[in-house]
């Protein structure tokens, strides 16, 4: 067996070019997700020639479907969603890859079925062994999957058999320590890809860059110049159509432990050795390990989680979660949740980080934002008759981009001083990021670049955080207790709290 | 007397109001700068409502001229600049506080005459006995006029009268030290009013609030993440009419020892305790008596003159220097100058500052970049194959404002990195800072705001750092031996050498 370590594909986050030829493996393909979502990013990598044409796309699933069925609903998909194939004669040829293989997740002989297919498809397509089992199954059948793969020696080989998982990696420390001790019996941290959050590789690469590629922000970037920092998803829409999904969820599992905790270990991290998917990993382990939750036996000084309640969007009357379908009318679901994380480390100590995010907010905008201190000698008089503290914004959306506020002297005689920004915004390279694109998260794993994908001791570590909001919240309560928002508006009165306290103030967005 | 720690006008930068009831009394009166820009200005505070109608000015020359006559020369001066004296009725009144007094700068009695005058001009016009005698006569005057003055016992009273001494105060230290001696012997130091370089107190202020009302610039801005600092003052303009001047003076007195070193003091200097004038300029000493050439044995690795020849202007010919009219055809005035200063402080050692100004360059252009040192560690690769450091440029021409230079990732799968720039604007206020606005300048005299005057150790200091130049320039040199660039280009090639020999290259501009 090669080193992992010396493996010639695992270059990380520099990578550019095209894959191996290899198979990939996904269960649950009869579901929503492939014909929406991963056979026209395939396709479309296909297309770009970014990965070979031997690539082999095998779709496994309980209903009895020929391949020929199996494509014929992957180019309805296709024409559903992208109104067509083109190039006809491409998809011709991408569609000889593409075999389905029916089998019971929980039954063995399917998985030896599996196995001689994919050893015969080796020998047909000239995918030389290389696996990528994608499970777009429900999280609950993702242990038996993996055991049932490993029992059969299909995970055996760590350097051509990779695993993918889609999110979410469990539903609290507990289970996703069990989940992780299923995975790790049969296969090493290397062939596990942990599909985990919605940032786009452009943005972690951008974040990334700008901290470390300059030398002007890194002596700022500590406890010494932060007074404290805050990061904000918000998102106009509502519930939509996944209240089966979210009303097992809510904003903090489905939001916050992954998509703000990225953001956050982004901001928090030390600089890692080397821009390769594992320094990077570790240094975002080292600072979750770090954080905690600033006040655990006073919750509400530490995490409010709130609802909306029925409002006004864009002039239109919109309903309350509680009367969205499919929502439980006495519903304790939240769709907010704010924190206040300590980061118990030489670099942040004292410096507190807010997050928040909801549905239904006014705005939709990622964000992360550093609040500096204030000066140390108050020299001038501000215009506005309070601190102006310097502000650097990193902005996600809309508009992807950075902006420093910054103090400057108003004209005049006086020696007064009004706040300015001085904006770069990555548009004017002409290109927007996307987020939750799988064609890059097909082409990472096929490239063995793990840095998108979260690290078992990561996610726990993410986990081990939120519990002791977890553990309170998931109790059965009262559904008057929790605190409300008006649709269209900013948190709930007990998130101004969370950071009034402090004598700090959530940004106006 | 008051102390003068007490005095209530001396309320520094911070000032904004109208100045005592008081007499200007201009030295050198039927000089051009009387008519061209004093008077004028005094005209403008006026109906402004920046003066107290009572202001009263008298012109001193050694010709017999009426005080009508003297009105007449001012008005027909206000038509040829300004096009006339609009509004008339206040013009008339204004003409009304406008006298002449004849008299020789060396005769005692005129100054005997002169002192009764403005006795009775007191009584006349409630100016209670408070005066500003201001030299506007050839500088090696000064010094007999100032003694007389004293003499006199017109400079007795250090609260009611001021001295202001326009430029230049000396040729080099020495000249310097003596006419501050003379000063010394009759006034205090708050009473004399310097007049050295050509920063609006707009620009002046809007440095320092830059620096010291943000906290985020001041922890970069010392030599551990400073690699140098670059202060360049370029001019398009030749020697015009002024090479009787001009030919004994050139562009290390002209410009660098007074304007150039303002601007170097500005970013160079340690925050003072306060915004009033002598703490900023307690400040400016401080650091101007850590400054020396970088190697006064060897000049031409510390300092470079140079002079242009003839070449080509916006696709028009211009003549060399020494073909413009009054500038001897042998001369070696230099009519550009690069400087190496080191700054020998705990901020700065080891941070050199280069300093460059001269006529007849390409562009236009004052401006500070700080440029910093290189990421400790270099994870990225950059589009342009060379070291992209941060940039921090503080512009004063033209388009006053402030500009970072940082790295960002390029679009696209690879690390690569793109240097882009976030700029501000101090034009977005609608505002633009004047520079050489006598205005200002009498304005601040009248409220004792000493600001933007140069203390007395000031200059020194400042021609105590230029001196091992000028004592080598100044000696007979052989004409062909002065560097040379040519007109509409930048800098001749040995300045170039000089901050190449550092591994550092001039910012193209």
């Amino acid at each position: 067996m090669v080193s992992l370590l010396e493996n010639p594909l695992r270059i990380g986050l520099q990578q550019q070019g095209m894959s191996e030829p290899q198979i990939i493996v996904i269960f649950g393909a009869s579901g929503d997700l492939t014909w929406r979502k991963l056979v026209p990013a395939l396709y479309k990598l296909r297309r770009e020639g970014r990965i070979a044409p031997e690539t082999t796309i095998v779709g496994v699933a309980r209903r009895d479907w020929s391949h020929d069925y199996f494509r014929e609903q992957m180019r309805k998909g296709m024409e559903e969603i992208y109104g067509g194939v083109e190039p006809e004669e491409l998809w011709s040829d991408f569609v000889k890859g593409l075999f389905y293989c029916s089998g019971n997740i929980d039954n063995p002989q399917s998985y030896q079925k599996l196995n001689t297919f994919l050893s015969e498809l080796d020998r047909q397509r000239g995918t030389r062994g290389n696996r990528m089992f994608y499970l777009s199954v429900a999280p609950n059948f993702f242990p038996e999957a993996i055991k049932q793969l490993g029992t059969a020696r299909m995970l055996d080989d760590s350097y051509k058999h990779r695993l993918v998982i889609e999110k979410p990696f469990g539903r609290d420390l507990a289970s996703a320590k069990s989940l992780n001790a299923v995975v790790g019996k049969y296969c090493v941290e290397e062939q596990i890809y942990r599909i985990d959050h919605y940032l786009g590789k452009e943005t972690v690469q951008n974040l990334l860059v700008f901290r470390f590629a300059n030398t002007i922000f890194e002596p700022l970037w500590n406890r010494r110049y932060v007074d404290h920092v805050q990061i904000t998803v918000a998102e106009t829409v509502g519930v939509e159509d996944r209240a089966g999904y979210y009303e097992s969820s809510g904003a903090l599992r489905d939001m916050l432990q992954n998509h703000l905790m990225q953001l956050f270990c982004l901001t928090a991290m030390e600089a890692p050795n080397s821009m390769d998917a594992d320094s990077i990993r570790t240094e975002k382990v080292k600072v979750l390990q770090a954080t905690r939750l600033s006040d655990v036996h006073n919750l509400e000084r530490s995490a409010i989680r709130g609802q909306y309640s029925s409002g006004w969007m864009k002039g239109k009357p919109v309903p309350g979660y509680r009367e969205e379908p499919g929502v439980d009318i006495n519903s304790t679901t939240p769709t907010y949740v704010a924190t206040k994380f300590i980061v118990d480390n030489w670099r942040w100590q004292g410096v507190p980080f807010y997050l928040r995010t909801g549905k239904r907010m006014p705005k939709k905008v990622s964000e992360i934002s550093i609040h500096f201190r204030d000066v140390p000698s108050r020299m001038f008089q501000s215009a506005s008759q309070q601190i102006n503290a310097n502000i650097l914004t990193m902005r996600i959306q809309p508009n992807e981009g950075i902006s420093l506020h910054f103090d400057v002297k108003m004209p005049g005689a006086e020696f007064r001083t009004r706040s300015v920004d001085m904006d770069f915004s990555y548009g004017s390279f002409g290109i927007e990021a996307k987020s939750d694109a799988y064609d890059r998260l097909f082409l990472d794993c096929m490239m063995c670049d793990q840095t998108l994908f979260t690290r078992g001791d990561e996610v726990e570590a993410a986990w081990q955080i939120v519990t002791p909001a977890l553990s309170v919240w998931d109790l059965p309560s009262n559904p008057s207790l929790i605190p409300k928002y008006e649709a269209g508006t900013w948190e709930p009165v007990e998130a101004e709290l969370l950071i009034n306290q402090d004598g700090r103030h959530w940004r106006r967005l």
